[in-house]
């Protein structure tokens, strides 16, 4: 019962390519504290920072044949999300694949497993957030899925939805609500742009966000170390 | 019954960042081989090395409210070191927080939970070690402390203990052996200076430490691989 | 009953250091994916690749003492694997180590433990593998072995294999099987730089090796988004 | 935008409560390998196998509100299944929600965190699978969802989705499958009861199942230890 | 600079015996959700509960010896509480040393490691809470503290602390808050029965509590299903 | 190059199984703290001891093809010990196995990955030693090994060594070290008795070993509180 879904809806790809001019964080916090993927998925090197529709994946333990069935079905701007059936080190993707990706206009990939070749990878400048690096090699035998819904990194990803990755990590963002996170992660930037100038000056938090009643309600004591002991 | 000790006993300033002259390595071994915080707290870019006087926070888990608080309780060359109360892996910290250390001119931090933003924290050049990097945000509902004891990375520090980090890790000196330790370090680094010349020159540490007789009295036999077979 | 082999087997010096031309994961997979230590072990710098043969320590926990026995034992071109009999996170190999080590020729250490003055290591350019980072301390008390067999990183390694390391990990070769290996290692270079050639110009994996057949016996099956629902 | 869905689509409670009958292991095989929760969320005693429909709860770290508000959503026969947003070791059940849960027929919980009370919680009958054991203590400040999808060990869960859980762990149905997973349970507990009366009077799997063409096929060789030397 | 100290202040022998009366949960929360162990610290079987003053240890890696020396200074209804400075998995402590703790009337051991013989401790009744059951011998090759406050399972513990374990783990009471905090748990204890008859009469937590309005200011939504479409 | 060795060396039997009458710390102090598996490898039900000839396995991950393949090559008071080539915690082993491993009067398994069936192995009293619990599937296309060297839990074993598992863990006896190594058993269960009689009546191990001097003489110090202060 293995399929490819070859036509899943998909964000609009100006729309998701816009979400690479915010950080992970921002995103994650713009839609509620949401979607952000195990902090184990780390890049394999720093200063990458890429967002795109997700090509989703489903693989058996130590087996890498669908990421070869997946490169047909990705698109220029697209981001490919991976994830085994139960949890895998071995090393699913290295230069090759990329190197077919790449040539795709593929912008990187997201892996619950491990990935190798990581010089090539950057050398080459082909992004890759994963669980482990690993060189263990892999078997083509088992079929998986691709563009049907997968559980990555402790998320919900289906085919379509937007994933944005950097140094923090990798964020997803469900289709539907991708114009609103869009925003509200604007807004959030704009103020969080106000805050910066002023501590910047020294201002405090517990000012510029007017914090001290709260903690005071709440119970908070300053205390001299004399008085304390 | 959470409070902020506002004036703890410290190490004099100078003091405390003299240990900057010395590794992590060589501090930890000249007090005894006592106070390394678990090597899981890691620097989230390298080449940083700091030293200066502890601020402590205790925090509830994945709320970094208290992290705010502290902030109006650090001086320039103080080191911010934080632990939640239960493990956390939420990304407590990030630039905006780390703009307001920094225009008090604290030295850095030391937090036994996640750190997020930290492509642009090494562009500030604001170093951080941290047991994980993530994006997961957190709330401002529950109290903790300030200049508290507090365990961290599985070590006692109390407010005004010395704090050290480089890229080898973390060590605290409890601020009433400071100045005893600081001149163990400096005579355990002349120490290691001469036997690095001899190294250098071939001179093996068998003979340059007088191992081998010790060695043979406990029983070690140099044996040929046909003898051995 | 601690020995020290003087004279082990070894794998010829031109043999082992010709892996050096070859990345862990091709030599991995060209040995019919064994071989490979667990991907725990992770280089302190990147950059480094290194091949050599294996001169193999077994420490105590928590205790060096061997690391200096070994490095008499060492020639040039040589890389020192090591490993502890029960789990340790302890910092046993640094800076002066590295320096006896440098002065002998030793291309570089594997150890399943701790390592530290990663900082100056990287600076001196002597790569080191390792589980942990970790600047804790370790005491010279109990003996080992040296050029005795040893499990390290889940692998079986004795002195006089060849050992192979770089960003992706460590792979060791049995010294009777090195010289077809490197062969076998050769040839998968060569094939993957014709398929390399042939993804990036856009050609598919699934035709380049022939996989639709295969696929579509074991049963899988493309499927529009429509008719999935 | 926190919400409890209080009349999402259910399993027929007698069609849920039917898959007790089969172990875990046969209905994630009936299934096609697929809706294992990761094998870390253990029971908290032996011996309890309990099957019904997903009452689903989504908490923030360390904070168990949501339990309390789940508790009015349950139905005889139901299992609460909950799992914070980010990872939390946290102590958010003990005997006080067992016993109102009780109280209503609730079978069991599924909870990817921690658990306390356990001597009581055995004691009661209540059988609970959890990550963690622990009687770290939660607060109430923060709201999240019940009876929306959420990820629980690996796999998305929704309500009314059956859930499984036995002495091998926990695995989830999706409410379209039940029927069709049910039986093919039946027919594999069936095959496997032929199987088992073979292999116990001393007949081979490789025999029974025919697989000794296949592995001959693949390669496989049987040598003789001197031939191999 | 190791040392042993023969006459730490200690809490009131009846005191901390009286801990036992009631649960870790309850201890921890009623001295305001502190002192509790790490959890992965578990009871080397069921159904045990301890409470008593500690004598506490500070051990090397992979070395007992200072167990030994702590036997000595241990009085009837005391509990042994041993960490190591540095991480290990070394089973520390077996039958032996139970017979001779055994023979003083200590009630048990708490220790950041692992302990062996777990089949003939639960024979004998003597009660071990460890990080790891492991049979792998340690030496006695370095000194270490008796008596000395130590970090156990990520908490400070002095001499003279009460320390109660149970199915559920450790918490560790500071000698000068014993008595407050006994009474708290009392009052705890009464309270909890209130609210377990309440609540297994079918009341729900919400009312009890009175949860729901707080729940609406924060903005809890209650829909249905359809209407969440 | 997969093979299956039919008739390698093996351990005299009946010296095998005489390994049972000892505890697994007692064999591994024995032959000098060496061969215990990593303790991560648990029995699933408390209360077992085996000892036989060990039959070895080397598995594909998440594929139990060679499992099927290693009956045949069992006798009668066997034990089986199974690795995976890279990590696994799928569960390859449950009650079908163990049906046909007891016909054939095998007495266990030793395995490095996961296990599943653990209700119906308890029941059946089939002991199973393994680094998991889970219900994970397994496929049958992968060939591997059988009695051919494999590393277990980091340890090397050979096809015919003794392997001894009880309630601590696996100890592995290399074959031509069996019978010396039964005898130093036996010596230092007997010197233990003794130890256990003097302890029991309350003398110390600092006195029944002559402890006290050494530690002066490392530079032990008893103080009282006062004085340390």
């Amino acid at each position: 019962m293995s399929i490819v879904v070859t036509d899943p809806p998909r964000t609009d790809p100006a729309l998701a390519a816009a979400f690479a001019e915010y950080g992970v964080a921002t995103v994650h916090e713009a839609q509620g504290r949401t979607g952000l993927l195990d902090p184990a998925l780390r890049p394999i090197y720093k200063g990458a920072r890429i967002a795109g529709n997700a090509v989703t994946v489903s693989m058996a333990p130590a087996d890498n044949w669908m990421l070869h069935v997946a490169v047909e079905q990705c698109r220029p701007g697209d981001v490919l999300v991976a994830a085994p059936t139960s949890p895998s080190s071995a090393g699913y993707f290295g230069e090759l694949l990329a190197t077919a990706l790449a040539s795709r206009g593929v912008r990187g990939l997201i892996i619950d497993a491990g990935c190798r070749d990581v010089a090539e990878l950057e050398k080459m400048g082909f992004p890759v957030w994963s669980r482990h690096v690993s060189a263990f090699g892999t078997v083509k035998e088992t079929l998986g899925d691709v563009n049907v819904g997968i559980v990555c990194g402790g998320q919900r990803i289906d085919a379509g939805d937007v994933v944005l990755a950097d140094d923090d990590g990798v964020v997803v963002v469900p289709r539907l609500r991708a114009e609103q996170v869009l925003e509200a992660s604007r807004q959030r930037e704009e103020k969080e742009a106000v805050s910066r100038e002023r501590y910047a000056k020294g201002e405090l938090s517990l000012d510029v966000s007017s914090m001290r009643e709260k903690l005071a309600a709440k119970g908070l004591r300053y205390v001299s170390h004399e008085g304390d002991a």
